[in-house]
């Protein structure tokens, strides 16, 4: 339209951060150094804690900027930046890849994918991440293939087709690494995918094993889980001790389907599945939501706590119920449960761990209930963090409800599977969507609480300077708070809403936070009229790295 | 594409900073105060000051970030953020204005221009700045509009077309107000527009005079006047005392043509005119280049200062020289010039004033030259600002020269009328592109001088604290510098590289800096091999709002 109206150029530049990259091998990642962020959730436990505490609560509020840099895009931007030794590895929108000086901002590389112009998610453009190995980095595409690059140059080492994306089969999420293993899970349960979690080797990007989530188990009528979603579109989380692999699984699809009835399990969507990484075989599963009819997807974080010396997992759900499951060998047993939002759905858990549906509130074809939690989430993508010295965990959360009613629909590839139609709102007299919640995953008791007038849809940060930081959509804000009561102890307003995942690193004693600043991701696209509480937030991917000033840094 | 691709959503809030918008009067834009900026540059005699001084050259050190904002998209952002009693509008790339609490950064009210798809313009879909008046906003537009909104409310009052943008007419530049004048220069040099000023009633936005400054006065052959160019395309400044307002005008169109042959002077491109706000009389014009060839815009701001009791216009030139002339009576005589960067075309000065060409250097159809200054300018539109207390001008420059030849081009409504070709190179041996150059306005000599490997493409401010403000590109620094010795006291890692202007204010006894960070202009389009030392500059809009930390700030 505009004769300088060009793109963000695309530049695979040569320049090198080192000459000496250090290779993250297998014991690095199991056990990673405090000063680096090897993983998405910074361990394979997924707890998002990191152990640095020069930033602490006395001095906080004498953080200031590092560096900053733009992506050159808008759209939503949620990627946990990878740090290895000083190298940064971060994703943005439209799956542009950075490498950076971790300590100046100085861009060392940049690879932006050439998307097909038919490539079609339903849930913005979002990637949350690389994997380091070696000296290679991994990242999924929004067209389903994996990548390899040179951790230095940038340069590809190779590029596999995970899967066909005009299927709508996508990659979003950071993938897993464990020893030679690369693993991944695919998106697409909005056109009816059928979920699976796969492994390639890091070397060579030749498939290891391939898993599918929807399972011929005669719990789907017919051969409908051929096109039944339970796509694993998040990360998993690694129980080293045993050897397990634990992912959560997303919806059905479609949501409502007259013709499947309403008297099956549909395993093992929305769940949690517990695999031998090496061989991709199933050790166990424990379904959330039997049957779901709500979009009530079980992708979020299997966060692996001991809680009392009980191996465990804990996991937020989109349901509104905070799970206690335990992972002893590899078998997952329902412990309890705890709702952290409203949910008229289940109006009870059974003692056996399956939710106790209100028949009331489930849609149907011709039929339109009130349903809470709406559709996006009591909890979604964006990860809680757990402070091991607190030991509570710190959960992002939103109050919504929506009206829903099936919709018939036809498996076509490639277009829309869904089977509902849907609007959201906020809860009647409430004044807020978002909630930090600090919650003991032991009891599910709250110990504090701190509210948000639009919804929350950052990730959150711990760290062992007893801080929390997580970002807000509607005042823009990058926020600390005291990881024992709640405090806000400092904030900044960045340049957009934040719906990042903050990490914390250190280079030569000085302790780092970073964080994308970059609105976008579900809530614009999909939460009706909520999505007016975001509407006057501007767009465009900034990322934030922050320190303290020089004299709190020499000091610490 | 992509579904989830959606542009930054058009919203006209009504949202209000306060209930009592505090009218900008006519007076008030003759004095105005040091806590509001509410010209482009600050004052009408264009120099980029504010009297703040809270933050200076002891305490420039502590400043840190106030707030953030992005535009929503990339590209080049130029614009001088307006501010009003704490009431900021500030414009972003592809005509997007935003109405913002200067203090808080909440976005009160946000328009983004609907362009039409076959809008063109050569050097990128920058604005430099609104003008305000009474309660009222003006923006001029790509597509040649000029547009009045209700300052509270973001309404449109009016909107007129002053050309057609579809001849390439477009408006890029900050209109100038002078009581009930709303005045615009327009843009279009490149495709042989014939350029103007005119001005409007700031109420009515009814035509009150347009004044041509390609004119028939027999200095262009035949009618070649009618495409002449000379598009007076940045904002001119104003002498109260003699009712005079002075406009610098561009190239000629074309640049270079067989037919019109090398002996006319083609008034009034790349000259200063001196008109009569109330009339557009012309009073007197000075040509800085007569019959260029090298398109050397005289746009560059013809600074309004008075050097040992003379009233004096002083301008740093897109040929190299900076020019000192006088404006007794609104008339304009040559007093001095001194060359301020390489320069092979102007071997010397004559002492009326007229510019001594080496024939050597002057290309044609089928001649090759080497030319220096390039045509990008050895001063382009990044104002330089003045300093009262140092009687200093600080001028951001660039060294940098070119390959150009003539070429065959015929007029065509619409299509490019430049009639050369060119190619951009470094000079030899310079291990810079830009300077930042501290200059004695009343002898050209240079006080100091920092050096920048890339080109310097941003405003510069100056202020009451002795503090100087610019921004670089290939670092994406924004820094402070004491006017007095160009020491570097402080500077930021920004989103992208600036090509910002920045600006001062004070709201509640904080002073505030303010300067948008997001690349783009005519650099990376234009610059040919030069701009490989830009390469790696991500895109995107970022506005920035610095004070003092509370510590300083209470105690200012």
């Amino acid at each position: 339209m505009i004769l300088s109206a060009t793109a963000f150029a695309v530049s695979v530049g040569s320049a090198h951060a080192s000459d000496s990259y250090s290779p993250v091998t297998s014991e690095r990642l199991k056990d990673p150094e405090a000063s680096n962020w090897l993983h998405w959730r910074g361990n394979y436990e997924g707890w998002g804690y990191s152990p640095l505490d020069q930033i602490n609560t006395t001095n906080v509020a004498d953080l200031e900027v590092a560096w900053t840099i733009s992506s050159g895009v808008t759209e939503g931007h949620e990627a946990a930046p990878i740090v290895n030794d000083g190298m940064m590895f971060v994703t943005g929108a439209y799956n542009n890849l950075y490498a950076l000086d971790a300590t100046t901002g100085e861009l060392l590389w940049h690879y932006k994918r050439q998307l097909p112009e038919d490539v079609v998610v339903c849930c913005d453009v979002v990637n949350r991440g690389v994997a380091v190995h070696g000296d290679t980095v991994y990242m999924g595409t929004l067209d389903a293939h994996l990548l390899a690059f040179d951790a230095e140059s940038g340069k590809i080492k190779w590029d596999i087709t995970v899967e066909n994306y005009k299927d709508r089969y996508a990659l979003t999420s950071a993938p897993v690494i464990i020893d030679d293993n690369i693993i991944v899970g695919v998106h697409g349960g909005e056109y009816g995918v059928r979920g699976f979690i796969a492994a390639y080797d890091v070397n060579s990007g030749e498939e290891t094993w391939k898993t599918f989530t929807a399972v011929d188990d005669g719990s789907w009528p017919g051969d409908t889980y051929e096109h039944g979603g339970a796509p694993p579109w998040l990360s998993g989380t690694y129980d080293e001790e045993t050897n397990t692999l634990f992912w959560g699984t997303g919806n059905p699809s479609p949501w409502i389907d007259p013709a499947r009835g309403d008297d099956h399990d549909l395993r093992w969507s929305v769940s949690v599945v517990a695999l031998n990484p090496d061989t991709g075989e199933l050790k166990d599963a424990y379904q959330y939501s039997p049957n779901d009819a709500w979009d009530y997807d079980g992708t979020n974080e299997p966060m692996l706590i001991d809680i009392d010396g009980e191996p465990s997992i804990v996991s937020p759900q989109r349901n509104g119920w905070l799970y206690r499951l335990s992972r002893d060998n590899g078998e997952i047993d329902f412990v309890d449960a705890w709702p952290f939002a409203e949910t008229n759905i289940y109006a009870d858990m059974g003692t056996d761990g399956v939710p106790i549906v209100d028949a009331a509130h489930r849609p149907a074809v011709g039929k339109t209930v009130d349903a809470c939690p709406a559709f996006l989430g009591a909890k979604n993508w964006m990860p809680a963090a757990y402070d091991p010295n607190t030991e509570l965990m710190y959960v992002p959360t939103n109050e919504w409800c929506m009206k829903i009613r099936g919709a018939q629909v036809e498996y076509s590839a490639g277009q829309p599977y869904v089977g509902a139609e849907f609007e959201m709102y906020q809860v009647p007299g409430n004044d807020h969507v978002g909630q930090l919640q600090a919650i003991d995953p032991a009891t599910g008791d709250v110990a504090w609480a701190n509210n948000f007038t639009a919804p929350l849809w950052s990730g959150v940060l711990t760290t062992g300077g007893g801080v929390v930081f997580t970002g807000n959509l509607d005042e823009r804000k990058f926020m600390a708070f005291d990881a024992e009561n709640g405090d806000e102890l400092w904030s900044m307003t960045t340049n957009s809403g934040i719906v990042g995942t903050p990490v914390s690193y250190s280079v030569d004693g000085t302790q780092y936070v970073a964080v994308w600043s970059g609105f976008g991701g579900a809530i614009p696209l999909w939460a009706g009229p909520v999505a007016q509480l975001t509407e006057n937030i501007p767009m465009g991917g900034t990322l934030w790295v922050f320190k303290l000033k020089q004299s709190w840094t020499t000091k610490g």
